[in-house]
């Protein structure tokens, strides 16, 4: 093979990662290992570079064409470098080598360290603008599915709140459920509870009552009031796939007042308003403008107030998938919408004081109307 | 300040993470953020940059000294570079001129896309060789009594797990509890069940019988034998607080083999002499080989059978804390311990026909006895 033709050859893909959090890891090899390894591609073929605790369960599990040692490279890498063999960069410069490449191409994640150390071993590291794996974004219909199942075992999570909801007393402000007033944490349990019965994981539950719920990531703690708000945002990950769900519904135990009615109908309004708006070809960024224009002209204007962001302060969603926060976003700067992408659909607004209201369902975008991919009811009140 | 001045004040820290897969940032900042932000040293002061969505919550909850708001200092990087803005870079380079920050220091792992672009905007960039933090390696006494708490969730599990084995029968050689087949994923959902009543999350809790557990990562799957062994290995991460707890049993319902018995004792016994070999001063690479030694001598040698790894074919313990697997490794290269240091200890055998054996318990390092941080008794045969 020239040297000419080697150079003119693409850049091969290079991870290193777990695959545990690293969803691009996971979506290349199929497979969960716990700890950062080595995965390339090589004129086509998925490589991965294990050590011998995970190989044969990468090479029975993985999606890796080829599934070779770290302790039997890294000996050989050792052998060629002596003092200056560093982990995990000699064992790429050596399969760098040996399989005739020059270029890599590398998620922006990927780490300085090991990328530095390459270049500076005249390796061509080419940092991919944007997705590593551009059709991540698009699902097919069978992650579609996957997604799905990871709504169901979020709802299966509603369910259990809006029992304990129903069962729960109202006395002195606070609700109690089983003789104790029912806390934050409480709720979250039920909810892990019910999401393992759906083989899912619901880590970081949100169950924030009242003004908690104002900042839109505060998990909630403690005694949940009668007569606030509490926004239930559960996301769980399915086990054995990976793949999230991610729903929002907003709950009142007690009796709302004529502010909060109006505060969740404009919610729950823009928000079913918004779903149909989510049509391949469509601006992310023009969408979201219409749900801020939406509440601006139903008197509810994102301002600071005393240096507080409130209103609807934050986006209108972002994709989902291996990931539960994952590109495209529906923001300000989103982009065209394409068919395939599997969105969240979440206004809020947000006033302390008043509280906070958040309702959200997931969708896959077509040329048409989108596919549902959350399912549960609405009721707020209870 | 002059120029000589500022080239000789040693590099700022400087992060790009987010704060729930990213121990160091969470140790940095002390709140769980889902998304990636920048956050940075200035002078002795932590600083953080994050959104409005992020701004009020991590003021409150974090142990940083100045947060920033992500989109002020967006605007104005925007109007600053104009289109050749680019997150995160453009607003880290515009800290660094107002801050007049030179040089920065960065994790291994900080990533390589915006450590590429800071270097050819002329900021230096320099990769830490280890830890960024190496007191993240010595827990404090009131990280070890979090530690602990993740412990206590384990010992939850193991409870559980307990409850099942006594209560099911042997039927057809497999395990029946409420009249059918006990799986791996029933026991896992138990786990995880006892887990969140302590306020922690176990995911991919390992419950893995016969050869399965012979990989030791495999999650295990399916409906459990009886007279064989099930590896259980739990660690959960309390929620509140971001620490693992890490602990291993072992079972076999039925009648055990000779060989069975004589397998376990072999582990057993040689986890609860390699124990009180964790001292400070002595050299985790030669625990770690008399560990190896005493089964090779036991007859239970690590090699290659058919090409696959069997013996005690991963290393002998890491250290824990926000992360489940952490500096330092107690294997082949490990490093001399020291005070203060949270070590799992887990020896296994592996060896497929036969099964799987591992006990993990977690000890925290003294110049004396190692102090024990998870309890749980060792009853294997139900």
């Amino acid at each position: 093979m020239s040297h000419q033709r080697i150079t003119k050859t693409p850049p091969e893909l290079l991870l290193y990662a777990d695959s545990e959090s690293d969803a691009d890891m996971l979506y290349f090899g199929g497979v969960f290992v716990p700890d950062p390894f080595i995965a390339f591609t090589c004129r086509g073929a998925r490589v991965a570079v294990v050590s011998q605790l995970e190989f044969a369960r990468v090479r029975k599990e993985g999606r890796f064409d080829e599934v070779l040692s770290l302790e039997e490279l890294s000996q050989r890498a050792r052998r060629a470098e002596g003092d200056a063999f560093h982990h995990p960069e000699s064992v790429i410069a050596l399969l760098a080598r040996e399989c005739r490449i020059r270029r890599f191409r590398v998620p922006a994640t990927f780490p300085c360290g090991p990328a530095f150390r390459l270049r500076a071993k005249r390796i061509s590291i080419e940092v991919a603008e944007g997705a590593l794996f551009p059709a991540r974004e698009r699902k097919t219909d069978a992650e579609a599915a996957l997604i799905r199942a990871g709504n169901a075992a979020a709802a299966a999570g509603f369910r259990a709140v809006e029992k304990l909801l129903r069962q729960a007393q109202v006395r002195n402000g606070y609700l109690v459920h089983s003789g104790r007033r029912l806390t934050s944490e409480r709720v979250q349990e039920v909810v892990a509870i019910a999401c393992l019965g759906h083989g899912a994981i619901a880590a970081n539950t949100i169950v924030a009552g009242g003004d908690q719920a104002c900042d839109p990531h505060c998990r909630g703690s403690g005694p949940l009031r009668a007569h606030q708000f509490i926004i239930v945002d559960i996301f769980p990950r399915v086990s054995k796939t990976g793949y999230f769900g991610d729903m929002t519904r907003t709950y009142l135990k007690g009796r709302p007042s004529d502010a909060q009615k109006a505060l969740y109908h404009a919610v729950f309004e823009t928000q079913q308003a918004a779903i149909p708006a989510h049509r391949a070809g469509r601006s992310a960024a023009a969408i979201y403008r219409s749900v801020r224009r939406a509440f601006d002209q139903r008197g509810y204007p994102t301002r600071r107030d005393n240096g507080v962001p409130v209103g609807f302060i934050h986006g209108l969603g972002h994709g989902l998938g291996l990931a539960v926060h994952e590109p495209p976003r529906v923001n300000p700067s989103g982009p065209r919408l394409r068919s395939g992408q599997v969105l969240t659909v979440e206004p809020g607004l947000y006033y302390p004081g008043l509280g906070g209201v958040r309702v959200e369902d997931v969708i896959r975008v077509t040329p048409a109307a989108p596919e549902p991919l959350s399912a549960h009811p609405y009721r707020w009140a209870w």
